[in-house]
């Protein structure tokens, strides 16, 4: 058993912290491989399955991965919390080990804990891919963000990258420091004190609002206004002033420069509705960037 | 983009009207054809991404299509707005520019709100499905009681068809409505005043309950009380009174005369329990031609 | 229609009472091929659809059926009641008639009331297979648990089971009861008395909880407490300390006893934390033996 547990452990996906830039480019490269599959069907992972685990509500992010696993010819079954025995009071534990004990071959994973991914995954023989868990880690969309920086600026190394917005509840904002600093990337973080993440302050400076637009990369984080009650803004319009990407901003923004969102956006909120498909912006661009990552990621972790 | 957006505008299914007897006669062909079709799995779709996107509870529906996809050799997605982040406030249209990105090659799609899937249609280059929009269109639905109309009688030209019950909350009505008159039949409502739709008025009569028994289609359409409160009916056993297909009145309908309904059915209400799978009764024979009807739309529409 | 309704019921799988030893012993060898099959997907069942319709939730069970329908090549349907037009109203039996209608070839269900399913099956042509009704019966719980016993011990003639807990609310007990009883295993119950099943009296002894653990196989059952407000017990820990297998209670059963239980446990309640993935139990083992008995099981229905 320990072998194989060891085996897992290397192909998990857990974060991209401590992921080597070699490793980061080795995704993207096979990513780029999947991104000019002249077909929507191959055979890679034919009679193998893959669990979609999804403890927490998902739209994009567990139909991407959908998409990932069918066009790479697995088998593909999905779980949602909320249509689950969980509401019984099953523990994520329970569950996972249940799936193991079924046969599938690999795992996606979305959870509110913090923490306990890590733990979950030493005691699993199944490579495990997080789909995001709490705030802490969400390595696919960081791995698909920096796949559409590569790809606009043909590299990675020396971009300013602005990250904008909750700080502190964003895992996006999280893989992303990890995954670009590994890359030779420069993050800057801008937010409200109320949404700085204390632990993240000795990785990246916070720089202010009209300094941040000016990156090479503006990239804007869906705000949860409900989770600050009591907070500085009393009204999303106040938020759009302070800390938005309004129309205005963006025409400051340098000419090579783009606009990112992991989305799903709050239009008028953190990003103007006039630029979410303007020029600049590369939303729906990141988003169909999101198959071609899963697929070299969960071809990885079966391979 | 303007070309790929002419071309999927022509392989939208958004309503039956404003289509020409000849379209929906090679519609109902096609059915023809695959309801014949000797195996159950073809491979016309291999390699083809199809989503299900309900913003709105379905069974028969949903799983209708959802088989008519896979019997097509399709792959298939399915979203179901209650365990999806639409519960964020994501609208819909982000849901179906991100299904877009991600590579779909058409979108089957239900929603409450009126006119906004003619909208969306446009700002989508992937051809959409209309599954039911508010109380606008239901198009499959429609088409699937033309064939079974013209399986029965042989033609469509002439037929009188009685559409009863609430017309004015009914996409089925009004679908019925359009693609029934391109075709030729004569189509009369009956319901109470408070169920009539005053913008249909000018395009078909109203008339009597025992009038509206002796056409050659009775049509029951379900009735939804609660959405009548304060209205002419204190209970279900007086609309069942007015304007049910009691046993009694099913007893005066001509000979060679059929009974259809859209399901799923208020036993007792607007139909008698013993009337649902009765000889005249077309209602589960409706359900059966609903995966050869899809069959015939979806293969349409990825042409 | 007789004919057809007569071969279907042949093939529907209700229950295990009044299985013979013949027919249990055929399913479990067959399960036995497919645990030892050497590659996942099978094409046996190809083209052939199967729907999962659950009336009521679950994980592992769902998905168990679902991986043995995809090893045999078959195409999956899954309903759940929550996400679905059974919220309107609609009855049990009008969505299995509608599934019917599409020509589905086999059907999963589960669903809360007691009796229904005999009634349904007496009116569907295609083969229903039992996956948990009410207090009634969950007959592939029962094979799968027959297996793992077989396989343990080499045979299940002679063997003592212990059945501990909420005998009364147990579909599993009563489909333990029946199956290892047709193979000439020794069941015994053992319940506090607002947890035993009067009508089951007749069958099968109730032992004191000491007796109860020197049995071959111990088989706890999750209680659910609150079913019980105002019973016995205050707590889950007095619950525990009356029928809970605790650490010190294993530790008296004998040296070749094995520990089973048809999950999701209550860790500490009626199963110490500790002894879930101890060396004497074989909870993940059961649910591993659950796809290949439910192979074997859909198998039949559609042979």
């Amino acid at each position: 058993m320990t072998t194989s547990l060891k085996a897992a452990s290397e192909k998990h996906l857990l974060g991209t912290k401590g992921m080597s830039a070699q490793e980061i480019t080795s995704i993207l490269d096979r990513a780029a491989y999947w991104e000019q599959y002249p077909v929507k069907l191959s055979n890679h992972l034919q009679g193998r399955f893959v669990a979609n685990m999804f403890f927490e509500n998902s739209t994009r992010t567990r139909f991407s991965f959908e998409v990932a696993e069918k066009r790479l010819g697995a088998e593909v079954l999905n779980f949602a919390a909320a249509a689950s025995s969980v509401a019984k009071g099953e523990s994520i534990y329970d569950t996972v080990k249940t799936l193991e004990s079924m046969g599938i071959d690999a795992g996606v994973i979305r959870m509110k804990p913090n923490g306990l991914l890590e733990e979950l995954a030493q005691n699993i023989r199944v490579p495990l891919i997080n789909a995001g868990d709490g705030n802490n880690e969400h390595p696919t969309q960081a791995l698909l963000d920096l796949y559409t920086m590569r790809k606009h600026f043909g590299h990675l190394q020396g971009l300013n990258v602005s990250i904008i917005g909750d700080i502190l509840h964003s895992r996006v904002a999280r893989s992303n420091l990890w995954a670009l600093q590994a890359m030779g990337a420069k993050v800057s973080f801008c937010a409200p004190e109320s949404m700085q993440a204390p632990e993240l302050a000795a990785h990246a400076p916070y720089i202010a609002m009209e300094e941040a637009v000016k990156a090479d990369v503006v990239m804007m984080l869906r705000v949860q206004l409900e989770r600050h009650e009591g907070g500085l803004f009393e009204s999303t319009e106040e938020y759009r002033e302070a800390y938005g990407l309004t129309e205005e901003r963006a025409g400051r923004m340098a000419p090579h420069a783009i606009i990112m969102h992991p989305a799903p956006v709050n239009r008028n909120v953190e990003i103007d509705d006039a630029l979410v498909e303007c020029e600049k912006s590369k939303i729906f661009t990141q988003m169909s960037h999101g198959v071609p990552i899963r697929m070299a990621v969960i071809e990885r972790a079966l391979s």
